[in-house]
C-alpha cells in the first residue's frame, strides 16, 4: 500500500483532492453523469453526521417527516423567486408509466414548495403553531461542473422547515439553528466557521435574509457550508398558510428553513486531510481506534482483543485488524483511511512492558505502559487531535483572513494568497459584480457584529455600509 | 377528541384503514398524485424500523452505501428480464437544466442496475470478495392504484445487494436475510409469518428465484412483506462482473438482493390496531409510554417526572403530558396514537398509594402501589403486550389459514372467510392464472419443508408437484 498522492496538496489542490477520495474509498464516479457513488466510508461519515445532528434537532423539539421527491411544475410556480432560482438547474419528469404526463414534475431541488403546500392544510389557529419538521433526503440540481461531495447532480441532505406565529420567534429560529450548525462545525468537525447574513443577490431565492456558515478551506477557498435562512411570509402568502391568531383575526404565519449537506465531507477532507490521506476529526470519524497486532503471539492477541472490548464498552468505536497483510500495510491503509488512533501491539514493545499508539493527525507514536487506562489514554489522545485539528484550521485561517480598502489590495491578495478579505462594501450590486471579475470573488456575508474598518467601499469608494467577507468559492 | 371508527374494521376494512392512518397522523395525501407525507408519527415507526433492522445488517458485516437515484435507459437495458418486469412503472427524467436529454433516465424503481455496474469495476479476484452492500433509499413506481403504505408511486426502502464467490455462499446469504427478517416480523412487529419460494410467475424479474416473506391481515387478506433474491450469475453475465477463482480462472460472481419497505407500517396496521386507533407492539412504538398526571397537585407532578426520568435512564421511551387539556382527551388520544403503555397518575389514587396504568392492547387498566419498581412494572408490561399481540395474531392466522383441494373449496373460502390456503399445485402458470380468477388469488409461495396433503393439483387434477400457499393479496 502506497499513500503518498501523487501530488501534494501545495502542488495541486484539486488533484489531491481527487486522490483522497479515491485513496480513502470515500466515493467513486459513477456511469450517471454527474451523480457519485458513495462508498461505505464515505457513507458512513455522513450516517455520523446525520445521528449527531439528528439528535439536537430533536432535542430542540424537532420532528422528522418526509414529503414527495417530485413537485408538479404548477405548485413550483405559486412562489416566483423560487421557481426562477431553480428552474434552470431542474431535473424534470415529464413521463410516468409509458404516458406524457399531463403537467411535468421536477426531482425537488429544495421542498419549501411542498413543506408549504402541506402546512396549509395543517393549520388554522395560533394553537396549531409552531410546526418544527425537518427531512433527511436526495435533491437534485442540473449542475454543470461537478466534483465530488462538493457539487454533484444529486447530493443527500437534511432541510427542516418550519413555522411559528411571529416574526420574532421565527428570525430566533433561523438564528438558533445557524448556531447549531457553528457549533457542530467547530465542535464536532474542527473546522472554525464565520457566519453572518448573505447579502440580497447572494441569499436563497424567496428568502427575506438568509444566514451562512463559511469555512475556509486549505488552499484558502471558501466553503459555503450550511444556511439558514428567514422567508417572513413571502412563502406563507403564496402558499395560502393561514391561522387565527390571538386576536381571532386571519394571518400569515411566519417560515424558515435551513439545511446543511454531503458537501461537509469535502469541507473536512479540504481543512484536515494532508499528502498520505484522510484526516478525520475522532469525533466525525466512522472509526475511531485500529489495532494493529504485529505477529500472531498469544499473547498480542489477547491483548488486542482486552483493549478491543473496553474501548467499545466505553463505545469508542475500535476495532482489531486481524486480516493476513504485513504490519506496515495496515499502518498504510489505517493512516490513508483516516482513522485517528491507531494501537501497535507486539512482542518487541511487550517485553519491555510496553505499548505504541499513533496519531493520525501529528504521525507521532508515543510510547505507554501496557498496564495503562487504555480507555483514559486513548480519550485523552483523542481529545488532543480533536482540539489539535481545529486549532491548526484556526490558526490556518486567521492567516488567511485578510482586510483590503481598495480593488488593487483585494486582486493582489486572491491573486496570490487567497482567503477571506474582509472589505467595506456599499451594498450596491455593481460593486459586486466588480468584485467578481477577480477569480470570481462573492461577498461571504456580512458582518454585523463587527465594527467598521474604513468608511468608503471597497470597490466604488462611496459611502460603506456592511463590513463584508469576500472570498472565492467552490 | 373522539376516537371510535365512523366504521369498524369488521364492516369496511378500506375505510376503517383510511382512518387509521389519518386519526393516529400517520401520513396524509399529498398533491403530488400517488405520492403521500410521511408525518411524524408514520415516519418515527419508519425510523425505528430502519434503526433496529441497520443494527442487524452490520452485525452481519453489510456495509452502507449510496447510489445515484436515476439510471440511464442504456444501463438498464442491459439485463433483458429486469427492465422487461418495470418498464411500465417507469418514471422517466428527459429533461435536466432546461434540455432535452440525450438519454432518458429512469428514477430508480430498484438498484441492480446501479449495483451490478458499480460492482463491475471493482472486483478483480476472489479475494475481493464477497461484497456486502445495502442502501436506504427512496423508489418510485408509477402505481395506478395507490394507499397509504401499501401501494404509493414513491416509497421508502432498504436493498442489500451483495456478491459472492460461489452459489453457495450467496443462497446462504438469500436464506439468511429472509431469516432476518422473519425474525423482524415475528419478534419485533409482533406478525407471524410464512416464508419460502415464490413460483417463477410470481419471482422477481431477473431473479432465479424469490423467497418471501407473507403476512396474513386482519381480514384475511396476504401482504407480501419482503423478499431475498438469489440471482446466481443472471445480472454478474450481463453486466460483466468477473473474478479471477481460487483456479486463477475467470468467473462471474454470485449475487443476491434483499429489501423491505414502508408497506411494513400497513402490515402493522392492519394486523394489529382497532376501532380505537392504532395499536402498537412496544418494541417498535416510537413512543412507548405516556404519563398523563391528572390534575395539577404538585405531588403528582413530582411523581410524573420521577417515573419519567427512571423510565427514560432504562431507555423506555417515555414522556410527561403536560398540555392544557382534560385527562379524558389524552387518553383518548395517546390511544388513538397507539402508545402501547399509559400511566395514569390522579390525586385519588395516590390517597390509596395507588397508581394506575394502562394498557393500550386490551385497553384493560391495573392499579399498582406507586412505590412499586415502575421500570419492572412498565417493562413486565409491556413483554405481555407484545406477547399477546403477537399470539392474538397468531390464533387468527392460524384460524384463517385452510386446505383446499378442488376450486370449489378454494371459491367457497375466498368468497366467504378468505385466509391462506394451503393447495397443491402442478407447476403450470395455466393453473395459477385460473387461480387468479377467483378475486385475483395468488399463490404466496411454496412449502418446500412441508408434506403434500394431496397428489393432485387443486385446480387441473393433474400430478401435484408442490404444496403452495394462495392468497387475495394487497
Amino acid at each position: 500500500m502506497k499513500n503518498k498522492a501523487i501530488t501534494s496538496r501545495d502542488e495541486d489542490f484539486a488533484k489531491w483532492y481527487t486522490y483522497v477520495v479515491r485513496a480513502a474509498r470515500l466515493a467513486d464516479y459513477s456511469n450517471v453523469k454527474g451523480c457519485i457513488v458513495f462508498e461505505p466510508n464515505g457513507y458512513a461519515i455522513w450516517e455520523k453526521m446525520q445521528s449527531i445532528l439528528d439528535k439536537k434537532f430533536k432535542q430542540l423539539g424537532h420532528q422528522n417527516v418526509y414529503m414527495p421527491v417530485l413537485i408538479p411544475e404548477s405548485l413550483l410556480k405559486k412562489e416566483g423567486e423560487l421557481i426562477e432560482g431553480f428552474a434552470p438547474e431542474g431535473a424534470w419528469v415529464t413521463q410516468g408509466g409509458n404516458k406524457t404526463l399531463e403537467e411535468r414534475m421536477m426531482i425537488r431541488p429544495t421542498s419549501e414548495t411542498l413543506f408549504s403546500d402541506y402546512y396549509a392544510s395543517k393549520v388554522s389557529s395560533y394553537r396549531d403553531l409552531p410546526l418544527l419538521y425537518n427531512q433527511w433526503a436526495n435533491v437534485m440540481r442540473w449542475e454543470k461542473e461537478t466534483r465530488p461531495f462538493l457539487r454533484t447532480r444529486e447530493f443527500l441532505w437534511q432541510e427542516g422547515h418550519t413555522i411559528h406565529e411571529t416574526a420574532a420567534e421565527a428570525e430566533a429560529e433561523t438564528l438558533q439553528m445557524l448556531n447549531v450548525y457553528k457549533d457542530f462545525f467547530e465542535n464536532v468537525l474542527a473546522i472554525p466557521v464565520i457566519t453572518g447574513k448573505k447579502t440580497e443577490k447572494e441569499k436563497f431565492a424567496g428568502a427575506e435574509y438568509t444566514c451562512t456558515v463559511e469555512a475556509l478551506m486549505y488552499n484558502g477557498v471558501s466553503l459555503q457550508s450550511a444556511t439558514s435562512h428567514y422567508f417572513g411570509q413571502k412563502f406563507s402568502k403564496a402558499y395560502g398558510i393561514q391561522f387565527l391568531n390571538r386576536e381571532n383575526k386571519l394571518e400569515n404565519v411566519y417560515q424558515t428553513s435551513w439545511g446543511c449537506t454531503t458537501r461537509m465531507i469535502g469541507g473536512l477532507i479540504m481543512v484536515h486531510s494532508d499528502d498520505n490521506g484522510l484526516v478525520l476529526p475522532p469525533r466525525i470519524a466512522p472509526r475511531q481506534v485500529a489495532i494493529v497486532p504485529i505477529g500472531t503471539d498469544e499473547t498480542v492477541m489477547t491483548l488486542a482483543d482486552e483493549y478491543n472490548k473496553k474501548l467499545l464498552d466505553a463505545d469508542i468505536t475500535s476495532f482489531v485488524d486481524k486480516t493476513e497483510r504485513s504490519p506496515g500495510f495496515k499502518f498504510a491503509e489505517h493512516e490513508v483511511n483516516g482513522i485517528p488512533v491507531r494501537i501497535e501491539i507486539g512482542m518487541r514493545d511487550l517485553a519491555e512492558n510496553m505499548i505504541t499508539l499513533a496519531r493520525r493527525d501529528t504521525r507521532e507514536k508515543i510510547r505507554i505502559s501496557k498496564d495503562c487506562d487504555i480507555v483514559a489514554e486513548v480519550q485523552k489522545l483523542m481529545d488532543e487531535i480533536q482540539n489539535n485539528l481545529f486549532n491548526c484550521a484556526k490558526k490556518r485561517a486567521e492567516e488567511k483572513t485578510y482586510t483590503a480598502f481598495n480593488m488593487a489590495e483585494v486582486e493582489k491578495i486572491m491573486n496570490t494568497q487567497p482567503g477571506f478579505v474582509k472589505a467595506m462594501w456599499c451594498g450596491d450590486e455593481a460593486c459586486e459584480l466588480k468584485m467578481k471579475e477577480i477569480r470570481g470573488t462573492k461577498s461571504r456575508c456580512i458582518l454585523e457584529n463587527e465594527a467598521p474598518i474604513a468608511d468608503k467601499c471597497v470597490c466604488c469608494g462611496k459611502e460603506a455600509k456592511h463590513l463584508v467577507v469576500w472570498g472565492i468559492q467552490y
